[in-house]
């Protein structure tokens, strides 16, 4: 068998496991895909792998840490995976069984083969055979995380990183992620930049009950008119402003440096839409590219809004109350915590006289925005450049990642995101795939990655 | 027993069936309840009581229809009344049982007591009365229809009274209704208007399925912002003003008459917000007193409203679509076909770019602006006021029954609607109860108003 070979084998192995973080009844699969990755980091030679959980959390699953702790005057690099996958609903528009992985000319097939086994597996494959090279004793010091609740919340890893054991378990120069992808089939891409994210409700109440709209209308002011009123004075969809003095105090104008850095990301906007959902163009912000609104530009989006009646037909009623679920992504400079102050003393002063509101800031996430000029970035895009052919692209991503956040609150680390995916690999939907090229050049890669991180610039 | 003992036990045997129109395990008593009527109806020498349906609606309660007809060219009445009541809950709130009526000093307590078996009772008692006094030959004719869907859509009642056999059937000179109440408690009221209403719902669609807010937020307009949008541009929280141009172009200005009719019928402010569930007071069309704003104007009311994720917590997605109920009550110029129209052509006017924006008229029914100088109104002020000692305001009421509206535009006939109920009698709520004196006072009422009926004039 081919070393390759071997790699794909363990693939497979490690994807036959169900580990679907979500689902009660596959509660037993996780702790089996943790022990299949404690195995491979003890032969790998890594010390003592275990099993960690945050206090109070010891009912999820268990997040796998393991080091291999060479020469302590050596680079230490923190490597974090995810071993849990999404469920597979709707199982009837699976090509091939989830859980029985298959591989054909181009791809690796099976729910988890990108998503993050297939990420992961390019580490361990570029280790096993490093330590061939290496031996026993590294130029580098590794620390692995591999949590199993990625998909399903990550509270017990982000809770255990807030330890205090924990900060000093994970002392490290840098941390590395390979949880993203490549921009297109072509072009590598490292991210730098993730959203923040303040979160809010709204409660609008008028009365103690839904009252006759004959017999009131016109004497009450209606909850739901109110919360119309309140949510267009925060954002305006024709500028696609928000509209809350302050807000944008603290952003940092992308116009004044990132923009040539952003152009460079392939988005191709018809595609963009229709990945949306066969979706007509908006302009937003149009003083911005598509490419900077998604990405590096703060964002102010209703993610849910009801009130009254809502079946079938019509009933005339005034609702008792009116409810909204809102949330702002933020951009690096801007704190969620203060956004969240500063939006909801806003509402205070707009809110409308003749109905209650209430606002709560349910939950934040601080934004990311990583030195391109590190060394560490720099030593990752020229190893990816040298395996691809093609110098990889500094992407921002529109999402939020709470862990990366933490990593750098809690940690004090940078984290290096990169990873060998493509955009139509199928994350977290039916007919998940790696491709098989993919998977081969991103070990040789990770391969130069280590090197690079152990040669003392 | 004397006479009016006679009536109570009638009526407590007819408030003993719980005609429940909305429950289909009262669907026996529906017909019990209707059976009860038209023996009444045939002890008081009414010719052949019959169940009646609409065509294609013969699963729906029977209305009971029954007239007795003295001489062809005196004067016709048109007798309207419903035996089906509301629901009992929450049940826990009742003092006595719902349906084991009590009659204490002050009051008849029981569902239906008086909503609306009561209010037929003060008919049938003053008939039998003055059947006695009568004999077999009537100054009046008297057609009598009693519905039991009055509380669950009336569908039955009114497609019957639009087939042309009904419209022979029932011509008449005036109609009856005893479905609406006191104003308070000393001061009688005959209800002159009732608004009409055109209701809508609109949909507002971004693409196929709700997607990720950081993946795609900046880049689409959510279509709860395109909704919220929307409402505030059809409606002016801050004027209480309909925003659509031409909206108040048929609406007959009250400060040119009505001011000072309205101004007669007693309002307490405090009482008003308190049955509207301790509401706060809201300005609206502050150039109008609340009585008018909730009856002789036009309102614009929102009914319910629905978008994206209602569960606990957070979830980060932008809605693939976004809804809304809203309803106008219009005042008796305004035709509500024309201003289904009139706003549907106004949302695709303003809607804005990057959503789908539907609007549907879901419904539409008439206003009613009765004249309060016809002799018929005059007949029955003037019998109230001698039984109750003082002359009844006329009143206009914010909501709308469409049968009254369909008896103008099918029949050609005007309907004096007056009653004997008090606004503090629980309708539709817990403990529902009919003052034993107005119950007396009714049925007095009531002869005077049929023999002034018999006078011609």
């Amino acid at each position: 068998m081919s070393t390759f070979d071997r790699h794909l084998e363990k693939l497979l192995e490690f994807l036959r496991i169900p580990s679907i973080s979500t689902l009660p009844e596959n509660a037993n699969d996780m702790v089996v895909a943790a022990d299949f990755l404690a195995k491979e980091l003890k032969d790998l030679g890594f010390a003592n792998p275990e099993f960690k959980w945050a206090k109070g959390y010891e009912s999820h699953p268990p997040i796998v840490y393991a080091e291999k702790i060479s020469d302590p005057t050596n680079p230490t690099i923190l490597l974090y995976g995810h071993y849990d996958v999404q469920p597979v609903d709707p199982i009837d528009e699976w090509k091939t069984d989830p859980f029985d992985p298959v591989v054909d000319n181009s791809a690796i097939r099976g729910r988890g083969s990108g998503d993050d086994k297939g990420q992961i597996m390019t580490h361990l494959a570029a280790l096993h055979e490093l330590q061939q090279e290496w031996g026993d004793i590294w130029p580098i010091n590794l620390k692995v995380t591999f949590e199993g609740q990625e998909e399903s919340g990550g509270e017990n890893i982000e809770a255990w990183i807030q330890e205090e054991e924990t900060k000093t378990l994970l002392k490290a120069d840098v941390a590395i992620l390979s949880d993203t992808g490549f921009a297109t089939k072509d072009t590598p891409a490292i991210t730098y930049g993730l959203r923040g994210i303040t979160y809010f409700q709204v409660d609008v109440r008028l009365g103690s009950s839904d009252i006759h709209s004959g017999e009131f209308g016109g004497g009450v002011l209606n909850p739901a008119h109110a919360l119309s009123y309140i949510m267009t004075k925060l954002y305006d969809i024709e500028t696609g402003k928000v509209l809350v003095p302050g807000f944008y105090d603290d952003v940092i104008d992308v116009r004044e440096g990132e923009r040539k850095k952003l152009a460079k990301v392939p988005l191709n906007e018809e595609d963009f839409y229709k990945d949306a959902g066969n979706v007509a163009p908006y302009a937003g912000e149009s003083e911005f590219t598509l490419k900077e609104r998604i990405s590096a530009r703060p964002t102010f989006d209703i993610n849910g809004m009801w009130s009254g009646f809502t079946g079938e037909g019509a009933k005339t009623i005034i609702p008792a109350s009116a409810h909204v679920k809102f949330s702002t992504r933020l951009v690096a400079r801007q704190e969620p915590k203060k956004i969240g102050e500063l939006i909801s003393n806003y509402i205070d002063q707009i809110k409308p006289q003749g109905v209650t509101v209430t606002t709560t800031v349910i939950h934040t996430g601080n934004g990311v925005l990583v030195d391109t000029n590190s060394p560490w970035v720099q030593k990752v895009a020229s190893s990816l450049a040298r395996v691809f052919g093609k110098e990889p692209v500094f992407d921002r991503i529109g999402g939020s990642i709470p862990l990366v956040a933490l990593m750098k609150s809690a940690l004090k680390l940078d984290a290096v995101m990169f990873g060998y995916t493509l955009p139509e690999d199928n994350f977290h939907a039916p007919n998940e795939k790696l491709d098989v090229e993919q998977f081969k050049k991103g070990i040789e890669a990770n391969k130069l990655i280590y090197k690079s991180f152990g040669e003392q610039s």
